[in-house]
């Protein structure tokens, strides 16, 4: 079998990485006939849209260790994100003997316990052995208001490239919040227009904002951002192409 | 009275933003004899080593909106800190109304939930109302093993003046894990030693990080780096002194 297609769902908390990781499984699943192997590494979630092969949860939950342990949410999702990661080569290997070509593997709710702490490289690291990660980077639209806030986005784009060593696709999920307002769309793609707006502010970092965009410019960030709609489901083959290409043009050659 | 200084401890989970609000605000009483108020804007946290003047588990707590809403951890502590920053404005009118000329404002336990979405962005914005806000981010060394983790740390610093428009000095905490490794210290503020090792590295992102290190090197990211150790005070009064010095050349202007 051909190296394992790994989609690694990640995007800060609330983004909707979760709800993305089904439908774009489904999505998958109907329209390009690949089975899809759900992996779950989200010790702190509750209830789950699809049903997952490998499930962290059976090492550790949250709920067991703030019982256990008598601490309080944040406490508890700390240490079990980074007690989860202690199983990271039983999960690998479980990924490994998936009968499955594409793998989603859901990440936990607060995405810097993973970007952050251990658990993300480690887990991305023993992943490797399994198959090719990609990682989906998730942001919702209401948090973009801002000329700098797209900076941000992209900033974190580059950071999680950096922690990880895999190549991230932003995606703008909840498409449906951007309504008529078609300006944070442009913005996210044309860094003409983004180093005009930013220039134009009267921010304190204007002065260096165009030395950033030069750099995110060679970076090469995807310069598509796929919109993902729940409403239509529109912006998933978009997003699953830019996934594939990369997959395609790196994958192979590990 | 002068503008008060507002220090706003950011860092991502674990890195000990309460513990350090603590032990800095001593040390301020104590050796600047300059009173501290303290703020918590954290609904998650459930004790904390200092009494805080104002406090946002007035309003809202993660705990009541498990309960209320039905919800797990992940989903309350967002909804939670959404519905906090909707108090933003009572509590700068608090945070003004304290009659002490420094505070130092604790933030949520998951640094994304304030940099990420609303929160973060609101708070500070408001704060302004009340003082000069400048930011600690705070950095467990146990994150930073290669080269990358610090060209990581140095872009969420990036990004939290960007996001926040507030500057960042960044701080080691638990300097005491460091133990006799100065490898980390050194590639934190020799930017050249950094450049060296980045581009000696098998990354794929090699060929970028020297760009992306001469932005940082532009940005004018704090050079020096406190490193707080909890065994015996070591940095504060650094840490103190970087924070008063941004104070003091652009407080007094705004």
């Amino acid at each position: 079998m051909a190296l394992k297609e790994i989609v690694v769902m990640l995007g800060p908390a609330g983004s909707g990485k979760t709800t993305l990781a089904a439908s774009l499984g489904k999505w998958i699943e109907r329209k390009q006939m690949i089975r899809v192997g759900y992996v779950n590494l989200d010790p702190g979630v509750r209830k789950l849209p699809y049903k997952p092969h490998v499930d962290v949860r059976k090492y550790v939950t949250v709920d067991e260790v703030m019982d256990r342990y008598g601490l309080g949410p944040n406490g508890a999702l700390i240490m079990s994100v980074d007690m989860a990661a202690q199983h990271k080569d039983e999960v690998a290997e479980a990924v490994k003997r998936l009968p499955y070509p594409y793998i989603i593997v859901d990440t936990p709710g607060q995405m810097e316990l993973f970007l952050f702490r251990e658990a993300g490289p480690a887990f991305i690291e023993a992943l490797r052995g399994a198959g090719f990660p990609v990682a989906a980077l998730i942001y919702d639209p209401s948090s973009l208001v801002k000329p700098e806030d797209i900076v941000g986005l992209k900033l974190l784009a580059m950071t999680t490239q950096f922690r990880l060593g895999v190549d991230a696709v932003p995606v703008l999920n909840k498409a449906d919040l951007l309504g008529e307002d078609g300006r944070i769309p442009v913005l996210l793609e044309d860094s003409e227009q983004l180093r005009r707006e930013l220039l134009r502010s009267e921010g304190v970092y204007a002065e260096v904002a165009e030395k950033i965009l030069a750099v995110l410019d060679e970076y090469k960030l995807a310069t598509r951002i796929p919109r993902i709609s729940a409403l239509n489901g529109s912006g998933l083959e978009e997003l699953y192409d830019m996934l594939h290409e990369i997959y395609c043009s790196c994958g192979d050659l590990t």
